[in-house]
């Protein structure tokens, strides 16, 4: 029953079929919500062990002597260092411990180029007019609210299977001087699940910007966030850049956000040591240093990477279930009828899904008349416009099963009676 | 046998006298820290507890029914919220309470003016040519240095016992509208350990500035720091301003480094609904929520404001003997000869001295070689310049009482040594 096939009295029995079924589930009196990116409480209980890892009885002296409990170490401790050097696939001397959030790290660090220059004789890039900055699309909505915030131009760049149109990256990095960075999510990517092939994380390091100062936000939020058992691999990007001469060019984050606790977790970047010295010079002077002790919980509750990567299996255990009820849901509703288009991915937070050209605002309205709230239609685009309106990012992790289900039910209900609406011009 | 008045042979005397005791303590292979202001580990001891008020079993649910595991809650959970309005003096309303670190919300907030206006109509900082920050001095090198960083001209403003000269506050911040902000530690100063007359705290509520983002930046960072028996009292600014119809001057902020954990406590500031808009505005774009389950702790171990003053009491008793070190062993060693002056505070974790003037570095330097090491000499100036090359900060929290005794000791042979080496032009 592909509604491109049936005809206009045909779609009318649908329409009409669909919305008595919508009138159902509003009349059912729902609060449902896969709007954002957050763990469910089964996901954080599994970190409840980080509670209970430090007590008055512990020894809070770090591997150097140094009294964890006081002030000092601003680039974090060793021993932390060296787990998300590993995450992140750097040595530790490369990476910088900051507070509990990975997202403050790459504001700081791009407000920290806005009023001081990254690379010597550049501009900071408050004086850089018509500056300009790419965003893959879909992507994440806090990445291009930065730079909303601090005043780019941002050029929206289409993704693939195998990451972002690298024919558009390398046209307009190669050759326009205002463009200065790009966000990347290069693994899982947000919302697509899109692992960067090999091929684009090369032509990533083989850039030659004509910006001195253009970076690469490397955003490896999903680094090792599987829900299958078909774990995808992605290129190190700074061995590649290190190849090429070009490792200046990449900025790398990451934190525990969704391993232990979002906002009590721990995060890190890692630069090359001209852009840490440029970074460092402005950290010295914003703070004396970050919590170490909740650096300490973690590097004990983890042992090393391999802890963390094997914590990670439990969480896999708990979202596997959840991408799963949202997919298969997606296949039964949606395949029949010929509407809409999602991506399955191996790991991260969401599924994208692609509705009826036109219709995202559409239902992101009617399920929220449903009591079912989703994020923004256009959230996925810089400044909320997605120019095809089709494009929504469905959060499976937060809800309980049962509730998930429900809000998945309705959903698809929406995307079908929207796409009717409009091929019937209602 | 005051310097001043012994003829040149006795000078001599004495000089060769110092320079045998200076050589023996130099012999001794000292190794001694009084230069920053940390608390010393038995001070760490007493918040011990802290670390075990969260477990696995514990409910982290807070007050508005929200897993504080989890994203959410921008502006800090509402306890803690109320707790540092207690502190600063201020409704709950006003307070946002930030990751651990209150210089680097002081950070932030210059950060968040160089790129926006924080008043209607004004321009960012970075647009204001010559901006101008005043900085009372002896201040905190660490005040200086953000607005360092961010190219103000810093403008010198002596302390008296009442507070930095108003009379001169006045004059600039009314007529020159490049004068953007002031500094402030407005109790138990930072490093003499002065508190602002009632006074100064009207007569800052009552300027016209010139600048109509002119900000005061009140670090009420000893706010409850007393290490004598006779507490002194500040006048509340917030309250002041309200009556001048100036609420939109004063930015205050604190933090529980000195209370619990340095680096590992947490921080806040509170401001008018209109500075805090803009501020806000700021922090929505830089992090989704900070680290919740550390304000729940702090919560839980005080229970509420009184809980923190009672603690309060703990850390008297720690640093009472301490300071008494440093303030006895300078009466009896510095007295005698009429040499030097300093502040016999009542809180904060500073004694001021101002040695013979022209010897402030050279005393570093003596005391550096003979291993005790204090804050650099300037550093309580901008960029480091005292112009009478004569304050020196002492930070007696730190080392244990027998150390920090020799470390004195050692600090008036050399506060001698150089004085009569200035005297006699050696």
């Amino acid at each position: 029953m592909y509604y491109e096939k049936l005809s206009a009295q045909e779609l009318e029995r649908e329409y009409a079929s669909l919305k008595r079924q919508y009138e159902n589930e509003k009349g059912r009196g729902l609060s449902l919500n896969m709007a954002r990116g957050k763990p469910g409480s089964e996901q954080l209980d599994l970190s409840n062990g980080l509670l209970d890892i430090l007590s008055s009885k512990s020894s809070c002296i770090g591997s150097d002597g140094q009294d964890l409990r006081n002030y000092g170490i601003l680039q974090g401790i060793d021993e932390c260092r060296k787990l998300f050097g590993d995450m992140l696939g750097v040595d530790a001397d490369k990476v910088m411990v900051g507070g509990s959030s990975s997202l403050n790290m790459m504001f700081d660090t791009v407000s920290c180029m806005m009023t001081k220059p990254i690379a010597e004789g550049c501009k900071p890039w408050y004086e850089v007019e018509n500056r300009k900055f790419l965003c893959p699309v879909p992507g994440y909505d806090r990445h291009f609210a930065i730079t909303q915030y601090y005043g780019f131009e941002m050029i929206p760049i289409p993704m693939s299977e195998d990451g972002p149109d690298m024919d558009m990256v390398e046209k307009l990095v190669n050759s326009d001087p205002s463009v200065r960075g790009i966000w990347c999510v290069p693994k899982y990517s947000n919302p697509q699940g899109i692992t960067y092939s090999d091929e684009t994380v090369r032509r990533f390091a083989a850039l030659k910007p004509a910006a001195e100062d253009f970076r690469i936000f490397w955003d490896n939020a999903y680094c090792i966030h599987d829900v299958t058992d078909n774990p995808e691999t992605l290129l190190n990007i700074y061995d590649e850049c290190v190849k090429t001469g070009n490792e200046d060019l990449p900025l790398l984050f990451c934190s525990t956000s969704k391993i232990t606790f979002p906002g009590a977790g721990v995060a890190a970047m890692a630069a090359s040591d001209n852009n840490m010295k440029v970074l460092m010079e402005r950290y010295k002077y914003q703070i004396i240093s970050y919590d170490k002790l909740n650096m300490l919980r973690h590097v004990k509750y983890f042992g090393d990477f391999n802890g963390m990567l094997e914590h990670m299996k439990k969480h896999k255990k708990v979202l596997k279930p959840k991408f799963d009820i949202v997919l298969n849901t997606l296949e039964r509703e949606l395949v029949p009828v010929g509407v809409g288009k999602w991506t399955k991915p191996n790991g991260g937070y969401f599924v994208s899904v692609d509705v009826y050209e036109g219709t995202a605002k559409r239902v992101v309205a009617l399920c929220g008349e449903a009591g079912v709230v989703l994020t923004g239609a256009g959230a996925t685009y810089p400044l909320g416009i997605d120019p095809k309106d089709s494009n929504i990012r469905i959060a499976p992790t937060f809800p309980p099963n049962d509730e998930l289900q429900t809000a998945v039910d309705v959903f698809c209900i929406c995307v079908k009676l929207a796409a009717l609406e409009k091929m019937l011009d209602k």
